[in-house]
């Protein structure tokens, strides 16, 4: 099980994220490629702070919206999309080559995120930006009980998947994500972030939101690095999953 | 003598340039990154145009400066440049090779292109930008009477060298463009462009503003293709020269 | 009846529209605000037009996208809206005053004129940016065949609402226009036009595109300054509705 | 003596400057207008906490560069210097109107405000678009040994002017700031800056870089609240210069 966590989302002057402080614990950096966050230096610095780190990289696009920070949903076409993404992923790409690294995967960021696990046009269409790339890049998407759709359109571009869960985030009994407007829809503890954790790595149940259970395959669990507490728990993931691979 | 024109600089539900009729007289698209014009599905369409036509696909990165075309001063370090530029070449390079094609050279745009030529702290931030390309990158740049300094730095960075020469602006003793402030900087009409445009490929003088001459080493002339008259220019600058290579 | 058309939607060295040869034929002009179209130099030149005319301005706000030229729906909060309106309504106003000119109203534009249309959220948004203005503006909207909740809707903030219909347009039987993806959607024969222009102006009924007939209250028409034959129907209509008030 | 700090330079997701701390200390808060920092939304913020202290609202226009904050010089024409400061001036303005209040004075960010020291046309161009607000706005610009030619351009304009000093900067005995680059720019113990507070407060002499003195007319001190002990030192100026008025 491998821990991939949102980084590079600082802008120009302004600073987000503990990307230092969080680095060692994980295994993948979504790096934002310039459209919700992330400029030219600053992805420059996180390339080189994820190389360092032996970190693999990977793009992590989004809809133009610096203001927004990619989280509120946009009307494009599927091939406003699919150029969008390519765009960002060249741009990572390069300055990552020009660091002596290489970019692994893909992970659409917020809204970009939502929309494509919702609509199979957009998900279709950044298919479409990545399956073109150089090297191989993966993708990496949401898991939910049944990811056989999302499975199947992968295979018909030749990328793989990389499945992601999450550790604070509960449940319901098809497999998706509690919105957050829903009372107990984050796991405050980190005991109950731990079990969560350790049950997915392991390929257990973890219980719904509901009560029921449901079992996840993933293969990377989403963590974060906002702050101390956030990489505190990261720290603690990573201890209770054994050592970086 | 090979033929070079800025392209591909509509941007959204604005046009500029009339690509389609100039892209089958030159050799050589100058394909904006973005920053100063081309949104990414304007650099998909521009580079599918392009491979139509076989023409060669270079990167034309700016400052960050839609509202100004690129064409305004920015006091950037150099760190910003090179970040900056690579990001662009990368953005242009993907969606190129999502196309099939690949990427050939590097010009700079506008203000970036004079502080370029005046500045060697810029100049080797673009080399560092360039030479870190998965593949071989030429430098597009502006000849002058003398052109070891340029030649020296791409050298020490590994990087090709195209020069480029204008037919259509007047130059001074040291091979310098006359500021279009100037009276006189630009020939109007269309046997003085083609007298100079022979005369550069010939490797023959070309009479200066103050009725000097001086010899351009040049690679590629740079023309126009703004409107019908300056694509009329292109066709015949390039009846002159002979076809294509 | 008055005539209004959208203006200034040139940004940088982009121009978009006709605007100075369609300013003489109408009443009022729908000025872009920065974050759809229109810089601020490109908003004062758009000014100092209609102020030579003697044509009415009024603020035209948009969703914050410059490269979808506002037409693609963003999912903000009414919060993020109503501020982004008033933000734009003020940057005009302070141009326009700077030029000895005023506001008289506000007409969103594209997606942002859509969702507000169908989104009783995002009309009060819009209205709560307007009615804290210095001096009263009005709010331009859409006309249907029943008018009572935008009507409501604006008394309850005290702002007088401006209605306005297209003759260009095909109307269903409850007064909405015709998706532009249906057969029969645009009128493009200039007797049409002209027709449907003077039966909303003489308060009569137009044929819908079911072949009943509709009645339209309104204001003002919109009409089109893009290209050489819709000024002339401009000029048409214009004549045909008698000079201006 | 009054004290001016800028005020909402928070974007989107991203926060920056303890405004709600720094805001009971000061007399005037310099609003960021969304060029450099500050969008719709933050602004309306920034407006309503300044407001609740009872601050003075002033425009803090800046170069269109999110990405450097507006710290890098642009060769911009005064003329659009002009259009973007009276955009932002009135978008600020309209938001300040809609939350009950008003703007009072401008003071240029930055690149802007140093551009604008040193060229004379750049000062013109802000005066300009200051002068024909609705209601009378003051400049807000840097003291030096002899303000006779800003003071004198103001005057031409029918435009206030408030001179500003910094308590916590070296000067030379021009009365210039000596460069943030040069040992000894910036008083980093709070024992000196309260000192060169007091003593601009009360029309002493200051000592310069070089042991000389130098006597600063001043309004207003510009003070910082980018985080605590940068608070605790205006809350300390505040102390010992007395109440607010």
């Amino acid at each position: 099980m491998l821990l991939n966590c949102d980084i590079g989302e600082s802008f120009g002057a302004w600073t987000m994220g503990m990307d230092r402080q969080v680095m060692p614990f994980i295994d993948q950096a979504n790096i934002a490629c310039g459209f919700h966050a992330g400029d030219p230096v600053t992805m420059r610095n996180t390339v080189r702070l994820a190389l360092a780190s032996d970190v693999a990289l990977g793009a992590h696009p989004a809809y133009p919206d610096l203001q927004g920070f990619g989280r509120r949903s946009m009307a494009l076409h599927p091939d406003e999309v699919s150029a969008m993404v390519s765009y960002q992923i060249g741009a990572l790409w390069h300055i990552a080559e020009s660091e002596g690294g290489s970019l692994s995967y893909v992970k659409p960021h917020g809204a970009l995120y939502n929309d494509m696990m919702r609509d199979p046009a957009l998900l279709e269409a950044v298919l479409v930006a990545i399956r073109h790339s150089p090297r191989p890049l993966s993708l990496m998407a949401m898991t939910t009980r049944d990811n056989g759709r999302i499975r199947a359109a992968c295979q018909d571009h030749g990328v793989d998947l990389i499945l992601e869960a999450f550790a604070d985030r509960a449940y319901d009994s098809h497999g998706y994500l509690v919105s957050r407007s829903q009372p107990g829809a984050v796991h405050r503890d980190r005991a109950s972030i731990l079990d969560q954790a350790i049950r997915i790595a392991e390929g257990r149940s973890i219980p719904t939101i509901a009560g029921e259970t449901v079992v996840l395959e993933a293969d990377s669990l989403c963590v974060h690095g906002d702050n101390p507490e956030s990489v505190e728990v990261v720290q603690a993931i990573r201890e209770a999953l054994g050592a970086r691979p």
